[in-house]
């Protein structure tokens, strides 16, 4: 088959895979319904996180089971899943208190831009939808796989409440899922931070109740205006720059909280500066496995449809087309059809 | 009257100062029956907090009520109080949140060495005992305006539940009632990190259930033994160094809260590491006044002792030898007599 290479920066290649094979009895082998580009992977594509070997690309993935491992008893040939981008037992201790992405067995899946998939640790990491969906449903089940579970966990660690005013630092896909994760969490007032009128857009249409479009400093002096200078209950970082984590820093009342989904680059925090805050703080890779159950009934009984934020649909033979489209911000995220 | 100066690295004085007078409708003069030394003060004592000038100090204390001004309404003359070291109002939307120590009016005491003293904000600050105390009281609810408020802060904020495994970095005083305020809270497994038999046997008597007296790499990898290669689910950092700190987030588990009330000294976060460990952070100066009337019905009732932590009285007057009792940690905490 052919599978994604990353080579080098802007060097993304459609090009001949081994085909995928069960090589430990927890495994499974997907045909990949539908995969997708991912923020994070604009790191490598940008040279910004280094590429010291071709790499495959892929993290985001739901398909029919194919295949299992003689270990697999849950996961079963002709279910429909979606998967975590890091696999885990969810046996583990940190599995059961809801952190998968730090299950002692993790493991990073990599090959999922591609037609077929192993996914190891099959029946810990897939959950099947109740009946294979239709084809109009597989973008919002597609997303649960990370950046609609990692903007609902956004939310969860900024301790999103029914009431709250929430802040959103950051456009891309996550950013925008977070403010649907927080509408449907009950937030009175959910202010998205950006400056590109499609993204305001969506942003609306997914709960934004304000839009500040201003950055910094100028826009904590927003935020702090639109909440009589109290500051927002909860904030979601979904960038993972300094800049952006000052924002989300300013923009916090004293005693509210933070949660940070975006991968951290470069990011020094003074830790006076938080301690005189007195901003809860709490993120990570998102566990998204510990959401798929919910939000596949969420997604399943149409009371969400973060498939909306696929603005571009391509075949994944032109998968560099897609990384380009989304470089160069024509596209907020991009939906790759093997 | 005399009161304590502090005129560059350890040189205390108690020296003749301006008796203290009404000189808003809001504050009050109280009469001090107790005082004592702050491990905070330590920082400014030993130059590394810059003094640039000869300064009051304390902040910790509780007395009687001896004048107020005329917009105070709620304490009265003759009333037993303690306050919190940050006066504040207690009706902004920060201090209804729970976050005195943040108040719009903040404004830190700083004049309580003395045998009198000056309190802004008094209907916000001070909060009254139910009767006036016998005197073996007075020491627990002297701790009650800091060092117990602190460390009971440190359990809150670090999410101490029933049943939960917690670790408190540092013995100083406020750990040591950090262990009390755990304890209380119900959880079932408190490690105290303490090389000090005295301090260690203080800790087992406020609760604490193992003690290590490994420190950074080594007390991480002892925790980790100790919970089955977890990590604690509620570690609290009283310290403020970057070595404390790093000892507290390597202590902790993925998913488990960090509560911060050792004042940060040079403490800088890598962004990084920390979305990488799933911490829960949080913390700053501690919202004693949030407390106050839980700890004082807590003390009242003989359910807690927090006064066990002074191990040396002194007359006010040889307040010098107080810090430097102190700084030599030949005292865990010393409570001056006016």
């Amino acid at each position: 088959m052919k599978g994604t290479m990353l080579y080098g920066p802007r060097d993304i290649r459609f090009e001949e895979r081994p085909d995928p094979a069960i090589t430990l009895p927890t495994d499974a082998i997907l045909r990949v319904a539908a995969a997708c580009v991912c923020g994070s992977d604009l790191w490598s594509y940008r040279g910004l996180n280094p590429i010291k070997q071709p790499s495959p690309m892929g993290h985001e993935y739901c398909g029919i089971v194919e295949e299992v491992g003689g270990a697999v008893t849950v996961v079963k040939p002709g279910q429909f899943v979606i998967g975590s981008f890091f696999a885990s037992d969810n046996t583990c201790a940190h599995c059961r208190a809801g952190y998968q992405t730090a299950c002692v067995q993790r493991e990073l899946v990599s090959t999922a831009q591609a037609p077929r998939l192993r996914v190891p640790l099959a029946d810990g990491t897939l959950v099947a939808t109740p009946e294979l969906p239709s084809g109009h449903m597989i973008p919002s089940l597609l997303t649960l796989s990370d950046v609609m579970g990692t903007g609902w966990f956004a939310a969860v660690a900024a301790n999103v409440r029914p009431g709250a005013t929430v802040a959103v630092v950051g456009d891309g896909a996550v950013g925008l899922l977070g403010v649907l994760a927080a509408r449907r969490m009950g937030a009175a007032r959910i202010v998205a931070m950006s400056r590109h009128a499609p993204r305001q857009k969506l942003a609306r249409e997914f709960g934004a109740t304000d839009i500040v479009s201003e950055r910094g400093d100028e826009a904590v002096a927003r935020i702090k205006d639109l909440t009589n200078g109290v500051g927002a209950d909860s904030v979601l970082e979904c960038v993972g720059t300094g800049e952006a984590m000052r924002q989300a820093i300013g923009s916090t009342r004293p005693g509210g909280s933070i949660g940070c989904v975006g991968v951290p680059h470069g990011v020094e925090l003074d830790g006076r500066e938080l301690f005189m805050t007195f901003v809860h703080l709490h993120g990570g890779p998102a566990p998204v496995r510990r959401f798929l159950p919910e939000l596949i009934n969420l997604v399943w009984s149409g009371a969400i449809h973060p498939g909306k934020v696929f603005d571009l649909t391509l075949p994944l033979a032109q998968v560099a087309d897609a990384y380009k489209a989304m470089d160069e911000r024509r596209a907020i995220k991009v939906l790759l059809q093997p």
